[in-house]
C-alpha cells in the first residue's frame, strides 16, 4: 500500500509546539497507517523564535502570520497550538480554506465560539480533532474497552482530580495562562477540561453540574515565562497585575446515565506536579488511574472469587493493549509524549481514510458546554444543566 | 499514684459494642493514665443477646433497659452505642443523672437535638466525648502536630472521601443503617461525618457547603443483619422496603480560613472496603492519609531541597508519634481497634483529671451543623452556610 | 460447651512478655475455641520488674525462678520468652514436668539443643508450639490456602528479606541481642528465622543453602536497653565490647521441590523499620507480601484474561480470610499483635482438644537446621545441605 | 556553534535496532550537544528484512555484510546490536578501521574477548561505549548525584533483582536468547548484567561473588520469534532442543568498599514483566528504584527530623534532575526509550568533543569479569574473586 502524505502546518512553537512536532516525527516510526505527516511549516509571531524552532524541531519552513499559513496550498492540515483566544478565528478560517484541523484544548473561549467552529468544519467537510491527548494513554484506551465490554457494569461514580502545584509561590509571575482574556479560565479550562474529556469518554454525557471557582493569589508580579510549566519563571519586579482566572475549580456532576461525579482541578496542590487521576465505580467493577504512573491501570472485578478480590495493577504496555504494540516489549514503559504520538497516528489514519476520529470538535463543543456550565454554576451558586448553556 | 476507677455502663452490644468493650479492656494494659475503666454493665434490649455479650466481652452485669442503667449509682460513665435516634434522650437523661458520657457519632438526628445534648452536659458539668475514633490514629495525631507547627503553612485544600462497597448488591437487605428514622441519613452521617471531623480537626471550621445526595438502589428486601458491615446479610424474601437515606453524598465546602474542600462518602465504590482517605495542601507542604494503610502518613515538604521533593511515607508507629509509644517497636503496626483504645485512654484521663477532652459534644454539634447544612443544600441545590442551620 | 481453662506460666516480661500477655487477654474476647487461658504466673529474675509487669499485664502471681514456676501444679502451659540460651533447659525441664510448652523463636542455640527439646516434648506427650507469629497473619494463612489449592502451580522462586535499621548508629549499645552467648546469632536467628519459617510453610523444606554473614560495626559501647527495639538506648560511656553476631546475613537456597530461594536479613537497612517481605513465583501465579502492610496480599494469576493480568491488592481482613472473621468488618485492619492472638487461639484449641498445632518443635528443629547450615556455609564459603547439619 | 555530524552504521534491526534507531532520530530533537547523528546505514543478514527496516526506521542505506559496513568511509560510528557471539569480532575490526563504537551489552562472550575488545579500542584511540541504558534514567543519574554528594554516607547494602516472566510457558520456543553459543548465558548476561552495571555505577567495584544458576525448563520446542520479548512466539512442532543457558541466576557479592550485595535475575517470576529493581542502604540514607516506575526515585534520609523520616517518592522529571530538562514539564513522565536517547546524547557529545564517556568497554570488561566470576562460582559452589577471572 502506498501511503498518503499529510502536509502539516503548525501554529505555536513552545510547549505544545514541541510536543506536537515530536509526535509528527515519531508517528511513521511507530505506526504503519495510511497517512504520513510531512512537516511543511511552523508558524509563530516572533521570527527569531519560530525560525529556531523550525530548525530544532525539523520543520521545512516557517511563517510568522497564521493567515499566510492557511493560504498555502502545500498544507493539508492546520495544527492549532496558539493561545485559546485565537482558536476560533484560526479554525474557522482554516476550515473555509479546506484544511483539516487539529486544535489544542480547550476548543474555544465560549460555547458560542465552539459551536461556530464545529459548524465551520462540518460545512467544509474537513477532518477535525481536538487534542485531548490523555484519551490515548493505552491504559485509558483499555479502560474504555473494559467498560464497553460491560466489565464495570452500570456506572455509579466517577471522582477525578487534576492536581498541579506550579504556581503556589505567590511570586510566580502573571503568565498568559493566568489571564482570562487569553485563556478564558484557569485550572478549569487547562486541567478540568482533560478530566471532563476522560469522563465523557468513559462514563458518558454530563447532564448538570454545580461548581465553585477559587483564586487564592489574586495579584502577581507582571512577567512571562518561556512556555513550559516550570516553577522557575520570575516576575519582572515590583509591578503587580490581577489574576482573573481560577486557581482551583471544584464541581459536582450528574450524568445522563444517572451516574454522579465529583471533579477538582487546581494548581495549588503541593507535591502534585502533574497529578491527573480518577476512579470509576460500577455495579460490577472499578478502575483507577494516575497519569504520573500512566502505564498502570488498576482494575477491580466483583466477579473475582471471594477472598481474591482486589485492585489489579495492570501494566498496559503489552501487545494486547491498544497502541502499546507499536512500542516496546511488555512493561518497557512509555510516557507523556506517546499520548500525542497515538493521537496523531489516529489523526493521520483518519485523514488518509476519510474518517473523522474522536475526540473532535463535537467533543470540544460538549466539553466547552460543561466548562461553561461550571462557570455559570459557580457564579450562580446552584446547579446548571449542560443544555442550559448550549 | 493510685488510679481512679471509672465505672462504665455501655449501651449497645454489636459492632460498636464489641469495639468499645475491647478498648475498655485494653486501655489499662497499654496506658498508665490516672483512670482505669471498670466494666460494670452492658445494656441491650434483647436479654439473651446482651447476656451473652456480657460474658463474651467481660462485663460484670447487664441491663435490658437503659433507664435502669442510668439510675445505677455504681456507674460513672455512660457509653452510648445505641442507634442514632436514641442518642439524645439517653444522653440528656444520663447528663441529668450526673454521668459522664461517651456517645457514638453522629451525635444526633438534628442540630436541634445536638444543641440540647450539649446544653445538658454543660449544665450537668460532666465530661463528654463523641467517638470520632479516626482522630486517634497516630498518623492523624501526628498530622495535627505538623499542621500546628506550621509545617503545611496556610491551608488551601482538603479533598476527602470515605468509600465503602458493602451494599452494592441490590439484594442486600434494608438494614437499620438504611432507615432514616433510625439513622437520620446514610453515607452522610455514617461516613462523611468522620471526614468532617478530620477536616475540622486539621483544617478548621466549615463556613458553607454545597452538596448532593444520591440513592442508587431505592428499594431493598426487608431483613436484618447481625450488626456488622458484612455483605453476607440476606433479605427475608419477596417483600421490599424503601431506602430513604443517601447511598452517596458529595459536597463542596468553604472554610472560615479561606481553604476550600471537597468531600465524598459512598457505599457504592466497588473494591473500597473501608477507604477513608484525604489529602491536605498548604502553602508549605501537603499530607495524605488512607485508613486502610492507617499507620502511614504521606508528607510532602516544599522546604525539602530542590530535586529531593516528594511525599515521604512515614510509618507513624514510632515512639515519637502520639500514642504509638504505648504499643510496639517501630513499624510493628497497629490497627483499627487501637483508634478506640487511644480515644478511651484520653477519656479515662479526662475523667480522672477533670478535663474535658476533644472531640466532645461541642464537636458533635458543629459536625451536625455541617451534616445538616449539606442536607439542606442538597435539597435546595445551593450553598448553605453552617451558621444558617444553627 | 463448657470451656477448658488452660493455666499459663510465662517466663519473660519485656517485649515478648508484653506481646504474649496481651494475646492471652485477647484470645477469649475474639475466639470461641475450647480453651481459655488463665494468666496464673509471670516469671522474671528481677523481682521489682516482674512484680510491676504482673500488675500491669494482668497476671495473678509472679515468680523469680523459672524452676519454681515449672514445679507449680496450678500451671498447664509454660510460655518461654527468656533469651535464646535459656530455651533448651527450661523447655526440657517443663516437658519432664508434664507441661505444655510455647517457646519463642529461634527454638535453640544449636541443632543439637533443638533435637533434645523435640525429644523431650515427644517423650512427655505434651503440646508444643514455637512462636513463629507471622504465619498467623490472615494474608499469610490465605496465601497458604491459595498455594495448597494449586493457584500458584509448581513453585520456582522465593525471595525474602527482613530488613530493619535499629542498630545503624555505631553508638547504639551492645545489647543482649548482639551477644552470641545469649542469642547464638544476630539478624540470622532473629530475623531470617522468620523468613525461613514462612518459606517452609509456603514453599516446603530446604535442601541446601549457601550463605554469608557480615558484621559491619564490630565494637559497640557496653550498655543495655529496656527491652524493645528502640533506637533510643544509649551506651554507658567509653567502654567498648565486641559484637560477635551478624549484623546481616544473606543466603541462597535450594528446596526439596526444586524451587530456589534467596534470603536476606539485616539490621542496617536504613528506612526499613520492620520490613519483613517476600515474593513467591510459581508456574501459575505469584504472591507478594510486606509485614508493614500486613493486611494486604498481592496475588498475580496467570489464569486472568490476557490484558487484565496484574498483581491484585487483596485486603485480607474479610470473613472469608482465615482468622479475620474474629475481628472487625472488611478492611478495618488489624496489626502486629493480632499475629500472636491468632497463634495463641490455635494453641489454646490444640491443648483443649489434644491436637498438636503447627508450627511446633519439629518446625523449630527444621528451622534451626537451616540456620545452622547457613552459619556453616558462611564459615566454609560453600553450599551446605540441611541434612548435613542434622 | 556549528555542530559536528556523526555518521552512523548500525548492525541489527530488531528490538535493539528499533530502540537505537529511534534514539538517533530523537537525540537532536531533545539535545543541543555538539554531535548530531546521521543515519547512514543499517546492516543485517536478511536483505528483505534489513531493507524494510532501513525504510521504516529512516536509514539512508543498508548493508547485508558487516564487513562492508566497516569498510565504508562515510561511517564514523559502528553501533553493534548483533547477537553477543558476534560482538568481539565486529568491535575489533571496527576499531582497527578507526571507527568509534557503541556495543550492546553484555560486551562479550568471555573476559578474554572483552579484554581484547578493550585493547583494540584503546590502541585505535576511538570513542567507545557499552549500551547500559538504565544508567541513563534520570532517577538513576540523580541517585548517583545523591551518593556522590554523600547523602547516603558509606554504603552497607545493595539488593537488586531483575525479574521477567516471558518464558514461563514451557512451550515457549528455543529462541536465540536461550542458546549458549549465541548468548553465553541466559538471565545472567541479559538481565543481571544490567544490575551489575547499576551496582558498579552506584556502589563501586565488586570484589568477590558466590552464585547459582538454574534452568527450570531444560528442553523447549525448536522455533524462533520475531525479535522482541513477546510471549506470543510459538514453537514449530514436536522437535525439542536443549536449553543450555540459565533461566535464573542468583548471587551474593562483596564489594571493594566493604559493602555487601545480593542479586537475582530470572525469566520465571510471573507477573513481573520487566521488574528491574534495587535498594541501596548506607549509613545516612537509602534509595529504592523500580524500572516499571522509572521516573520515581525513593529516597530515605536519616537526616530528616525524627518522626518525619520515610522514603520520599521523588518524581525525577524536573529540570533539576539530569537529562530531564530536555523533555517535558515536571512529572510529564518519560519512558524506556528515553534511556537510549540520553545515552546516545552522551555518546554524540563524547565523539564531538573527543571525550570517552562511561559506561565504556572498560566498564564492559569489568562487568564481564563479574558475570564470569558468577558462572565459575556457580560451577564450583564457592566464592570466586573478580580478579581471579581476570
Amino acid at each position: 500500500m502506498s501511503k498518503r502524505q499529510i502536509r502539516v502546518g503548525m501554529i505555536g512553537y513552545k510547549f505544545m509546539g514541541k510536543a506536537h512536532s515530536h509526535a509528527y516525527r515519531d508517528v511513521p516510526f511507530f505506526f504503519d497507517g495510511g497517512g504520513v505527516p510531512a512537516m511543511q511549516a511552523i508558524c509563530g509571531r516572533d521570527e527569531a523564535g519560530v525560525k529556531a524552532a523550525a530548525r530544532k524541531f525539523g520543520w521545512a519552513s516557517y511563517e510568522t502570520d497564521w493567515r499566510k499559513l492557511i493560504e498555502r496550498d502545500d498544507i493539508d492540515l492546520i495544527d492549532i497550538g496558539a493561545p485559546n483566544n485565537a482558536h476560533a478565528e484560526i479554525a474557522i478560517s482554516a476550515a473555509r480554506a479546506g484544511k483539516h484541523i487539529l486544535c489544542e484544548k480547550p476548543l474555544a473561549m465560549s460555547v458560542e465560539e465552539a459551536r461556530r467552529m464545529l459548524e465551520a468544519v462540518n460545512e467544509a467537510g474537513v477532518v477535525h480533532m481536538i487534542c485531548h491527548n490523555y484519551r490515548f494513554v493505552p491504559a485509558i484506551q483499555y479502560a474504555k474497552k473494559l467498560i464497553d465490554a460491560g466489565k464495570l457494569g452500570g456506572i455509579y461514580h466517577i471522582r477525578a482530580n487534576y492536581l498541579q502545584d506550579w504556581i503556589i509561590d505567590p511570586n510566580f509571575p502573571l503568565v498568559w495562562r493566568l489571564k482570562k482574556e487569553v485563556c478564558g479560565s484557569g485550572a478549569l479550562g487547562d486541567l478540568a477540561a482533560h478530566s471532563i474529556d476522560l469522563a465523557r469518554y468513559l462514563v458518558g454525557e454530563f447532564k448538570e453540574v454545580n461548581g465553585m471557582l477559587e483564586t487564592f493569589v489574586k495579584e502577581r508580579p507582571i512577567g512571562e515565562m518561556s512556555g513550559g510549566l516550570s516553577a522557575s519563571a520570575t516576575g519582572t519586579g515590583g509591578a503587580l497585575g490581577t489574576v482573573d482566572v481560577d486557581d482551583a475549580s471544584i464541581f459536582m456532576a450528574r450524568f445522563e446515565s444517572g451516574a454522579v461525579g465529583v471533579f477538582e482541578a487546581t494548581r495549588f496542590a503541593g507535591g502534585n506536579r502533574n497529578g491527573n487521576r480518577f476512579e470509576i465505580n460500577g455495579t460490577k467493577g472499578s478502575i483507577r488511574w494516575d497519569m504520573e504512573q500512566m502505564n498502570t491501570l488498576h482494575y477491580y472485578s466483583a466477579d473475582d472469587e471471594a477472598g481474591q478480590q482486589g485492585f489489579r495493577a495492570i501494566n498496559c504496555q503489552e501487545e494486547v493493549h491498544p497502541f502499546a504494540g507499536a512500542y516496546w516489549p511488555p512493561a518497557h514503559i512509555i510516557g507523556y509524549e506517546h499520548t500525542f504520538i497515538n493521537l496523531f497516528a489516529e489523526l493521520m489514519d483518519g485523514i488518509a481514510n476519510g474518517i473523522n476520529p474522536a475526540p473532535n470538535f463535537e467533543d470540544g463543543l460538549r466539553n466547552q458546554m460543561v466548562l461553561e456550565a461550571v462557570q455559570r454554576s459557580a457564579e450562580a451558586g446552584r446547579w446548571v444543566s449542560v443544555t442550559e448553556v448550549g
